[in-house]
């Protein structure tokens, strides 16, 4: 068979498992361009199926365990709801209902018969991204010369998820390669941005950025090299977070550049509340993961640091928002999300000052020269089996000139390889210190708490120009946790273009000319509050307090 | 000038800070092998320094924080056997009296001054291998090409000692490269073992191993890439801990492979009792070092994991025994020492069961290859300033031809280093599988607490012989912490040669024709007791039972 036969076949039998009943017959049409809220109104979804898909993660959990909703009933919504969103968007690959929903069934008959919860996560439905594998289901990462290999042995996250009687349902699209931060490849297609088809839902988690804004999903896990968690939460307005290097196991996943350890993928939850974060770091590390991933950091749930011992309890923080980071200048609602971030901040009664730009550019050329220093031949290596073409446009039109954020290179040597490190760690220490530096700046007598950063200089961008992880890249070579939070919405009589002269580069030049307001309508807008090292805890504390600070700020004004 | 002359002139001006009065006149002569005692005889030291220079860290500690010994007599002390050990042994490289002593005179000033210690270590003289920069002295590691360029920053660790208000004093001697297992340079020339010069002292921490030994210091700091903190501490008979990676700051020294980060050398304590390296721990674990270093985990010191709440608390331990790793079958003084453990731990009232090796050589020849795969260039790198020469040989006679440890190679591709890290990966997740499965042969419920095996398959052998780091490279490869404690001392009349018929391979075999007991009288025997990776304050306290039963044990027999 050729390989667009293999994709072809792959993707015929991709719904097989799906009940007919879920597959609604009144689905928008292909020009409809703004479906975030058609689930609400699609046929398939009882009221029952919108309340439990609607509620939080706190509440689906608390109901599960109370057994006001059961594990089969939880799962039938998501999975309903998730099916609507697959028609919508694209956003799946895996689908197995009959295994999921027979799980489900299984944690019903273990509450009723002992009373207790399997976990902590009893009866919660989670997507995972197609790289976390899952025994006896593909892996295919996109790639159509894996297709028909089914995994083997499960992921360590996944076993961990199970035995907090988490529901795993589905899996979701990705870029061929991951290095992408759109999400196409050769045997799933596009992804689709549900809040304006015509955009891209970001990449490389972006199946999971499309689901979960759709509420397809309460709790996804991604994976981040380089902007693949955060990127997607804020094009799809969702909450994400990358934490830093080996807290989460990644072991049994598949993955791009395997060896390439220098700066590491991580996985990371998205949701639709910083509840549902949380929930999962909690759960995660009360299982003692690095008892199965040797990777993994030996290092418990912190309530200590959760409650900001090292951050004056949380009273008065200081903030430092970098408006940009003298690359490329954000286009105007990405200026207007941090400008609402710092006022609602500052009512909460926090400092909030700007964060100086530092070598930025620099930071992320370094992780460039990692990741290409043998991307080619990994590349090659996936691919060749069936002689699939490598992905090197994302543009819609395949044959258009089209520019390609993937990085690619001949490879470089060892040696030079540990060169580009000597960087790397030189540059990291430089960060540290300049971030220590800001101690008499702040008021507070600590240096800056958290910064507040744009995710990318633009909301949303039409599919094939997401180009540029500059305003993600620099936290995964540095290895800061970092959690986008959505801030509001693209509202085309407040972002309106404004005149500028000057320019830091062609880039710079050429984000500002691509920018009107209308191509980019209601597209959300997000920010990521980043932290130290290690500090997972701290971060999703400063981001509750930055996320409530919004919530009361937009409520009054 | 030629690196001969370059070399010369450093080495003539070595003792230059040394008042005349320090430096004895009834030396042993060269033909005097075993000089472990001589300090004792030393017409140098007075009783006080005696006294002083033979307390515990614990003592000192103490004594200097209540003013009975001020922080200038007890660097003093320990200075002037420093100085008797390098007359001996030529274990230290800088030397920088004055610059100790008013470090020293300040402390005691403060102390009078506020009543106040300046922290956990005030007055505590440490040694430091001579990696570990300070500011205006010279970090040559040994190499003629780095001499007279005085380090333009402090190390992070020296800050953060001094800042805990110990004495830095001397820096010690290593082998050109880092990368051999004894000590030896074309600037600082050849340490021997005190025990028995005849033998090395180890490497490449090894003049650090001989100055402990000597106790001409109380503490200092060594690092282990393949076993260089615990090689040396088996052959010069002191505690030696290799803890996991990124716990305690390197940052600022200078180092061999700089930039290879796949296998990452960590710095570690040498003391004369565990108590020493305890002290070590909670002290720079209180200054928060993820402050200053970025790659060093945000994690205190637990009390908790110290308490073994891991591991039953540690009221009944399973131990397990790796006799030989089905390579090289060790001398038979190190298979005394472990059945002299074994006794003991069992007279304890612990479980000693049987290490089964699990692939150990592969996680060697991994090592080897990582390390390989750009140490050419970064070593010719290093000594072509001057053209000095790489140094291949360690055998008294660099004329014969005698085994290099040190690996070398043409150097390989960055994909094929992500290959070897991927194989690494592997083994890691299948040493902790193999690990976990011990848990039905344990009787403790829970999986063996602690390994113990060899350091070496021999004791300190004769200088030039010590060519295989097969029982410590695969613990930086699985980032084990493991710790060093000496047992016992070679005794021809016990460790008698036994017939042997099979051998592992040609090394094995090789290794028990050159043993003969004659040779290796009076060399200290120990053993390392390895934990699980970031597990440093369980193997503190698991060492502290070990050597406790010892104790016992020997007092009994």
């Amino acid at each position: 068979m050729t390989w667009q036969q293999i994709a072809a076949e792959k993707k015929a039998h991709q719904l097989d498992s799906v009940p007919k009943e879920w597959l609604g017959s009144d689905l928008p049409s292909a020009e409809t361009l703004i479906v975030i809220d058609f689930p609400r109104e699609s046929s398939v979804l009882s009221a029952l199926d919108l309340e439990i898909t609607e509620s939080s993660v706190a509440s689906l959990l608390s109901n599960l365990a109370s057994s006001k909703w059961s594990a089969v009933q939880v799962t039938t919504s998501f999975y309903k709801r998730a099916i609507v969103a697959q028609q919508l968007t694209n956003c799946l690959t895996e689908i197995f209902v009959e295994r999921a929903l027979a799980r489900a069934q299984a944690l019903d008959e273990h509450l009723k018969r002992t009373g207790q919860v399997v976990g902590a996560l009893h009866g919660l439905p989670i997507s995972l991204k197609d790289q976390i594998s899952i025994k006896g289901i593909d892996s295919t990462m996109g790639y159509v010369s894996w297709v028909g290999q089914p995994a083997e042995k499960n992921s360590v996250i996944f076993d961990i998820l199970e035995s907090l009687g988490a529901v795993p349902f589905v899996k979701t699209n990705l870029p061929q390669t991951l290095l992408s931060p759109e999400t196409f490849n050769n045997v799933f297609g596009r992804t689709t941005n549900p809040y304006n088809r015509s955009l891209t839902c970001g990449g490389s988690s972006g199946g999971e950025g499309a689901l979960i804004a759709l509420k397809g999903s309460p709790l996804g896990v991604g994976s981040d090299i380089g902007g693949s968690i955060r990127i997607p939460s804020a094009f799809c307005g969702v909450y994400g977070f990358r934490p830093s290097y080996n807290r989460i196991p990644y072991a049994g996943c598949v993955n791009s550049l395997e060896g390439q350890d220098s700066i590491l993928s991580v996985l990371g939850p998205l949701s639709n509340s910083l509840d549902g974060i949380k929930t999962f770091f909690k759960a995660v590390f009360s299982k003692e993961p690095w008892q199965k991933d040797p990777m993994i950091i030996r290092k418990r749930w912190s309530d200590e640091e959760y409650n900001l011992i090292h951050h004056g309890n949380g009273k008065k923080l200081c903030f430092a928002i970098m408006w940009h980071n003298e690359e490329i200048v954000p286009h105007p609602p990405i200026r207007r999300g941090l400008e609402m971030t710092k006022n609602a901040l500052l009512a909460a009664g926090h400092e909030v000052i700007d964060w100086v730009p530092y070598k930025q550019a620099e930071i992320s050329t370094i992780a460039v020269s990692i990741m290409t220093a043998g991307a080619t031949e990994d590349f090659m290596k996936a691919t060749a089996p069936t002689g699939e073409p490598i992905i090197t446009s994302i543009a819609l039109d395949q044959n258009a000139e089209a520019p390609s954020f993937r990085p690619s290179s001949a490879g470089t040597s060892a040696f030079e390889l540990w060169q580009v490190h000597k960087k790397k760690r030189d540059l990291r220490q430089e960060y540290l210190q300049h971030w220590e530096d800001t101690v008499g700046k702040t008021g507070t007598g600590r240096p800056v708490d958290a910064i507040i950063s744009p995710i990318a200089p633009f909301t949303a961008p039409p599919h094939g120009l997401m180009n540029t992880g500059t305003y993600t890249l620099w936290l995964n070579t540095l290895d800061y946790p970092a959690l986008a939070i959505p801030v509001t919405k693209v509202d085309p009589a407040l972002d309106v273009k404004q005149p500028r002269e000057e320019f830091y580069s062609a880039e710079d030049r050429q984000n500002y000319e691509i920018y009107n307001p209308a191509t980019y309508e209601n597209a959300p807008i997000s920010m990521q509050v980043i932290g130290r090292g290690g500090e997972e805890e701290a971060v999703i504390a400063m981001s509750e307090i930055v996320d409530e600070a919004l919530r009361r700020y937009k409520a009054q004004v």
